[in-house]
C-alpha cells in the first residue's frame, strides 16, 4: 500500500505491505489529519521510524469479530499491554510497555490501511460526518482538561495559543459557561474564536495574578512565562503542549504562590463524539486544505505554515 | 528591648524600641524557635532587614480587648490587608499587601516582645507547654499539604527530606494511615522517625514511576530529580521546600507523565495545635538544645550544624 514514510527526519510516499496481526483491526483509512506533533516528528524532535500519522477516521476491512467488518471507526493512539501497573490502575493511557500509532514504534494513518487492537476503536454516529470525525483525537485531547482539574462556571479562564489544538480547547473550555479569554496571535486564529463568541485578548491586557486556571497551550518558554505572570495564587496552571528540551523556572516563586501546575495529553474519545454528534463542538472550520496521499509531502509543507490550522489527508 | 537584628548578612543582638500599633497585641515572648528560613535570610537569599525570627510563643501584654491580656498565645505570620482580592477570596496566606513577622517589612520573634493584629492570634490549650505550642507554625505548614491534596489511606506516599519541617511532615502524613515512606540522609533523623514507626528508605531502593505521592521537603535540585524519579504516571508532586534562584527541568516529560506539581508554604493553625493538644504530633522530639536571647548568634550558630534539628531562644 502506499503510505508516507519518515526516516533520518525525510518523508517520502512508498510502498509498505499491511499485515494484520491477530486481536487487531485493518482500518481502511478515509481522512487523516496533519499534528503540529507530525511537524516535530519531521524535524526530528522524537526519534522515530516508519509511517506517520495518528489523527483519522477509517473503515475497519478485517477483524476477527466479523461484526466490525464495515464499520466507521476512530482509533484510540497508545495501544497497550493490560497488565502493567499503569493499565490495572485505570491509567492505561501510561501504559510501560505501550506504543503509540505514528509516533511510537508502530507505523500510522497516512497510509491507504492502518491496524489497531479492537479495544481502541470507537464506532462513528453516523451523523458525524468523515471531516468532523478526524478531528475526534485531538479533540478528546482538549478534553483532558476537564478530566483532570474541575473547570467551574464561575472561573476566570485563560487559555494562551489558539493553533490546531488551542482552537478546539477553546471550544471546549467555553462550553463550561467559565470567563473564559484567549490570546491568538494570527488573524485567522482570532476570527474563528470571535464567530463562536469567544472572547480574545492581548498580550498586554493580560491583569498579572488574576486568572483562576490558565492553559498554556504554545509549548514555547514564552507562553510558559506568560502564564506564570497570569495564574493567581492557588491557582491551575495546565501544560497543554510539550517543550522542547529544558525549561528553566524559578520553583521557589510557585512554592511561594502554592501554584499547581498539571501536564495534559491524551484524552477521552465518547466524549470527543458526543460534542461533534450534537454540533456543540465544530471543528471543521479549522480544516485549511486537503490533499490526497500522493501528494502528503505537498500536505506537509501547508500544514508547516504559518497561521495554517488543520491540513487532510484522504487515502 | 533586646532583640536580634539582621542587616546586610549580618545579626547582632541590640536594643530596639517596641511600640504597639492600634488593633495590633503586645505579645511577650516565651520561646523563639530557629527555621531554615531565618539560616537562609541571614545567608542573605532574600533581601530583610530587622528583627528575625517568626516561630514562637508568647503572652499577650498590651491590647485594646483586655480580654486578651495575660493569654498564651501563637500567632500566624502573615499580616494581611482584608481587602485585596486574594484576601476577599479566601487566601489572606496570599494577601497582596502582606507584610510577613520577621520575614518581609516586619519586626520578628527573636526579641523580649513582638507584636501582631489580634486577628493572627490563637490561644494555646493550657496542655500544650511552651517548648511544643513553639513548633506551630512549622506544624501548620506541614498540615498544608493535607489542606491542598487529598491524601488516601491507600496511597504510596514519598517524602524526600527529614530535617526540621520533614520531621513534622512525616509525622502528619503517617496519621493518614497512608503507605509512607522517608528519604532522611542524617543518622539522627532516621531515629526519629524509626520510634515513631515511620518507615525510611534508601535513594538507591526507591522504586521508579511508583508514587502517588512525593513530597519534596529538601529544597535541593537532586531532591526534585529524585521526586520527579519517583511519581508515577498522574501522581502528585509537592514542592515543600523552596530552590535557589531557577532550576533546569525537563516540562514535556511532564506533561506526557501528566504531573501534577504542586507548590505548598503556610497552613492552618487551629488543627496544628489540636493534633499537639491530643498528642498526636510531638514536636519536642526534634529539640536540639535551648538558648538565652543573649546568646542568640550562638543559638544560630548551633542550628547551622549539620543534622541538628530545632533550636530555641527563650527570651
Amino acid at each position: 500500500m502506499r503510505s508516507l514514510w519518515l526516516e533520518n527526519n525525510r518523508i517520502d510516499v512508498r510502498d509498505v505491505q499491511p499485515a494484520r496481526k491477530p486481536a487487531e483491526a485493518l482500518i481502511k483509512i478515509r481522512k487523516a489529519g496533519i499534528c503540529s506533533t507530525d511537524l516535530e516528528l519531521v524535524k526530528g524532535y522524537y526519534p522515530y521510524t516508519g509511517i506517520l500519522g495518528h489523527e483519522f477516521v477509517g473503515e475497519v476491512v478485517e477483524a476477527d469479530d466479523p461484526s466490525w467488518i464495515g464499520q466507521r471507526v476512530v482509533g484510540e493512539i497508545n495501544i497497550v499491554c493490560h497488565q502493567c501497573e499503569q493499565c490495572l490502575n485505570g491509567r492505561p493511557t501510561h501504559c510501560e510497555q505501550r506504543t503509540v500509532l505514528g509516533i511510537v514504534n508502530r507505523d500510522g494513518t497516512f497510509a491507504e490501511y492502518t491496524q489497531l487492537p479492537i479495544a481502541n476503536l470507537h464506532r462513528v454516529p453516523d451523523s458525524v460526518p468523515d471531516e468532523m470525525a478526524v478531528f475526534t483525537e485531538p479533540l478528546a485531547a482538549a478534553l483532558e482538561i476537564q478530566q483532570q482539574i474541575q473547570l467551574k462556571p464561575n472561573d476566570r479562564v485563560l487559555l494562551i495559543g489558539a493553533g490546531r489544538l488551542g482552537q478546539l480547547i477553546a471550544q471546549t473550555l467555553a462550553l463550561t459557561g467559565c470567563d473564559l479569554h484567549v490570546v491568538a496571535r494570527h488573524p485567522q486564529q482570532q476570527d474563528l474564536l470571535k464567530a463562536r463568541g469567544i472572547k480574545i485578548m492581548g498580550e498586554g491586557e493580560i491583569q498579572p495574578w488574576r486568572w483562576d486556571v490558565v492553559v498554556e497551550a504554545t509549548g514555547s518558554p514564552g507562553g510558559f512565562a506568560l502564564a506564570r505572570k497570569a495564574i493567581r495564587p492557588r491557582g491551575t496552571l495546565v501544560m497543554k503542549s510539550t517543550y522542547k528540551g529544558e525549561m528553566s523556572v524559578n520553583f521557589s516563586a510557585m512554592v511561594v504562590d502554592e501554584i499547581n501546575l498539571i501536564g495534559s495529553r491524551c484524552g477521552p474519545f465518547e466524549p470527543a463524539l458526543r460534542l461533534m454528534e450534537s454540533r456543540q463542538v465544530d471543528p471543521t472550520v479549522l480544516i485549511a486544505e486537503e490533499f490526497k496521499l500522493e501528494e502528503a509531502l505537498k500536505a506537509f509543507e501547508r500544514a508547516a505554515e504559518t497561521g495554517v490550522l488543520k491540513v487532510l489527508v484522504e487515502a
